[in-house]
């Protein structure tokens, strides 16, 4: 193996693949990416047998073969490289030497041979989405995966393509958050990602410059195609939840309100809730008014906010942190919060459109 | 106590005052901030016993008084407060109310009684420094301060000043770094502040718009003035060791050489000292190139760097970590570098003038 690149498509390179790449592993190989120039093409590769991420090296191929290095000491070397041509030749015994400007290193490697393959998944029905929908749907849905692993189906969003709409659907139980966009595409999709999927894929998204983002799948695997780069996971298993029977459909309490000025006083009453676990903020909504109030062994703080209300005055708690993750990613200037009692879900709604639905559960608390 | 100020001003205040509040106290009123009214003068305060810092906050008085807020709350509210008036008031049993725009708290306080006071350090002879020298010196010598408490007196800097020159010199028992500057001031000075004390100042001249900071001392105690916030910090007690003494005056070898290129090799050739503890990388000056070389389990790394000599050929090794520290602080393109034998100290000084000289032990090693 023995080509020339340069110092930029190389960082570039690594940092893609390096976030597959395994911190602690029972295999010390997976602890590398691979490097190996086949069909006339530079790739390197990383995986953690979950998640597997390959990517297109531009460069100028002398000879082909293979090696795996430790991806954190290439990051490092190559982070810190002249901005030169790099040239990477590979000698006896798996040793990568790499030039570049006055600089030469030997590094140990292991041989690429035995380093496990991608996958193969089945792209003859490819459905293209425009990077930035995807980016966003992502980004507007992902706080609300379970975090924890007693529903395992719930720790992946579920993303479903029926009659055109795209929908990313996260829900931990205590919170749902769906977010749809039109592409205009007849193929029909529901399978569940992981987080740790989504999370890469918003990462790598971030790097590209490609306008749109290629999914395909089989039975076990979901493959993401970003230009040179191929994402390829695994898929979680069992039936996702069936979110729709959960979104109340009507309301008697409903109310328009400026989602910075909601944040801000939400984040502030957040401060006072003190060393409890549920981080309780109350809600009294009447008279075009919303006051929030929280208080604790530390003190108490009542916020104002001004509202348009339409229906009955109410009460209600909310655990802050629910409330604060959903206002910071509506990049609306104003949303509708719909109620029925103070037992029952808050929806959050768009003003115009249906871009996105949120639902967030109530906390039952004691007036005192 | 009842005053109206801004919350930018409050803001700014809190953030001088708060990094000298200790984490860990066992007296829980110093994780507090002293809100004090006294003079006409709106003071904050923050102290650990060690170090304390006090500030003027510029509002409007109505009554004066004082209470202790715990530094952790008020720093998380003031930050999340509207851009406003910020009206405070003391309440009954040390409740401090807080109105800002549509935002209201009450913070359980303590009594203001109970604060330390700061110790009076007799200011009669002032020492005015310009703030940019003031902080270029701390900033390219305080790494140099010993970090375990060894020989107590060298977690501190020594402040010296004689004939109107400055100087801070730091020292660890394996490198050395003296920073000149002259300020033209017939006071003589030779005192032994803590590197805490130092960080901090360095912090609070970063955010001040200030040109000069004060400096007076008393017996154990030193104290900073800037603008309407003082520092005031014990002295570490002892001589501080007679460092002129251990910086060679000749040389055998004397080498000049563009000081990023020599940070940027170091750092390549660093990612290769492997997992020993000495950071060992071998320089090889000769025919005016320096060949810099590490190996490890890893591999191999060999860097070129020009330079122009005077004298013999040397070749010397040294912790990386050591050399590149003094690197980064070096604003200078170039600087000489002054060489002995292969187990002296080396010493690098600027190419004119006499800002700084620093020296940095070597390590020996055995050649393969």
């Amino acid at each position: 193996m023995n080509f020339i690149t340069s110092k930029d498509s190389l960082h570039h390179a690594v940092n893609i693949v390096q976030k597959a790449v395994s911190n602690k592993t029972t295999m010390p190989i997976l602890e590398g990416i691979l490097f190996r120039i086949v069909d006339n093409t530079i790739y390197l590769m990383g995986t953690d047998l979950e998640i597997g991420i390959k990517t297109v090296l531009p460069g100028q191929i002398i000879s082909s073969g293979s090696v795996v290095i430790s991806a954190k000491l290439i990051s490092e070397i190559v982070r810190k490289l002249p901005d030169d041509d790099v040239i990477i030749e590979l000698k006896e015994n798996h040793v990568l030497n790499i030039k570049c400007s006055n600089s030469e290193f030997n590094i140990q490697g292991q041989s690429g041979d035995d380093f496990p393959q991608l996958p193969e998944v089945d792209s003859a029905q490819e459905i293209s989405v425009p990077k930035e929908l995807f980016k966003g749907m992502i980004r507007e849905t992902i706080f609300s995966v379970a975090k924890n692993e007693n529903i395992p189906i719930l720790t992946g969003e579920l993303l479903e393509l029926q009659n055109g709409i795209l929908k990313f659907v996260a829900l931990d139980g205590y919170r749902l958050a769906v977010r749809q966009g039109f592409i205009d595409n007849p193929i029909s999709l529901k399978e569940v990602v992981p987080e740790r999927t989504l999370s890469e894929l918003y990462r790598i998204t971030s790097l590209s410059s490609e306008d749109n983002i290629y999914m395909s799948y089989s039975k076990n695997q979901i493959l993401f195609r970003l230009g040179g780069t191929s994402i390829v996971s695994r898929l979680l298993e069992g039936e996702f939840i069936n979110y729709n029977q959960i979104i109340p459909q009507n309301y008697t309490t409903k109310v328009k309100v400026d989602v910075r000025d909601l944040l801000a006083s939400s984040e502030r009453a957040s401060l006072m809730v003190g060393s409890g676990e549920s981080n309780l903020i109350k809600l009294n909504f009447s008279n075009d008014t919303l006051e929030i109030r929280s208080n604790s062994e530390i003190g108490t703080v009542c916020e104002q906010v001004e509202v348009e209300m339409e229906g009955d005055p109410l009460k209600i708690a909310f655990n802050s942190t629910y409330l604060i993750d959903v206002l910071k990613v509506i990049s609306d200037e104003e949303v509708y919060l719909e109620f029925t009692t103070p037992v029952s879900p808050c929806v959050l709604r768009p003003i115009t459109g249906d871009n996105y639905t949120y639902l967030i559960l109530p906390v039952r608390y004691m007036e005192h």
